[in-house]
């Protein structure tokens, strides 16, 4: 049986790339720079329900990103989680946090704010940016 | 420079054991079964201050517990994070979810909660339960 994003993440995101084990999204989120990483292997829930190769995979590449963003975009801490308590298939947040965004110092799930930070297409603009420099990049 | 946990880490957890990396700590909280990995080096804050062989030694302490906790307890899923907005210490969260506890589907942070799910002597037992079959079990 072949790996499929489920419809939710899928409606929710941006399609980024995808890295060796894991599918790189960015939400459609324009308070929060906020990414997902899927493992694309079927029917995984918890990040123990992959093999020590896989937990290992999985934990460089969101090292791997979290260290382009910290460098690129001065987040003042990352969030990064994995809950799945309302999309069960196994992905992994990874948040820039700021001081001055709208929800900090409160954790980003459950909530649905009004006001947006940037435009929608800067949304877009970031996801080009990440393809730019830290797919293809140096 | 020691290692010092965070004064607010302290105060609001059970002490269970000191693992090969980290501090393994339970919340006092009667609502969850949340437990709290804390690196022993000092100044760290974000998963990406360790180096790669802490970084692997964090995952494999992650999975072993998640392991254990799973089998023993069968929650419905696992809450792993590392969030730090509001103790920057750098420590992860690995919490017990249930789809009758108290806030299932929300994550549990930033929620004060009137009553509780079990009382504050479970919580003892449970850190009794986890030193006497995790840390010293087969």
């Amino acid at each position: 049986m072949n790996f499929e994003l489920h419809p939710r993440l899928a409606e929710d995101t941006i399609f980024i790339h995808d890295l060796k084990l894991s599918k790189l999204l960015l939400m459609k989120d324009a308070n929060f720079m906020w990414f997902i990483l899927v493992p694309r292997t079927p029917f995984l829930r918890e990040i123990i329900d992959l093999e020590e190769e896989g937990r290992i995979a999985l934990l460089e590449e969101v090292c791997k990103l979290s260290e382009f963003l910290k460098k690129k975009y001065s987040p003042y801490k990352l969030n990064i989680a994995n809950i799945g308590n309302m999309v069960e298939q196994l992905h992994v947040h990874i948040i820039l946090r700021y001081k001055d965004d709208p929800l900090y110092p409160r954790p980003v799930w459950g909530h649905s704010l009004q006001e947006e930070r940037y435009l929608k297409s800067e949304v877009e603009l970031i996801a080009k940016t990440i393809r730019d420099e830290f797919i293809t990049g140096p």
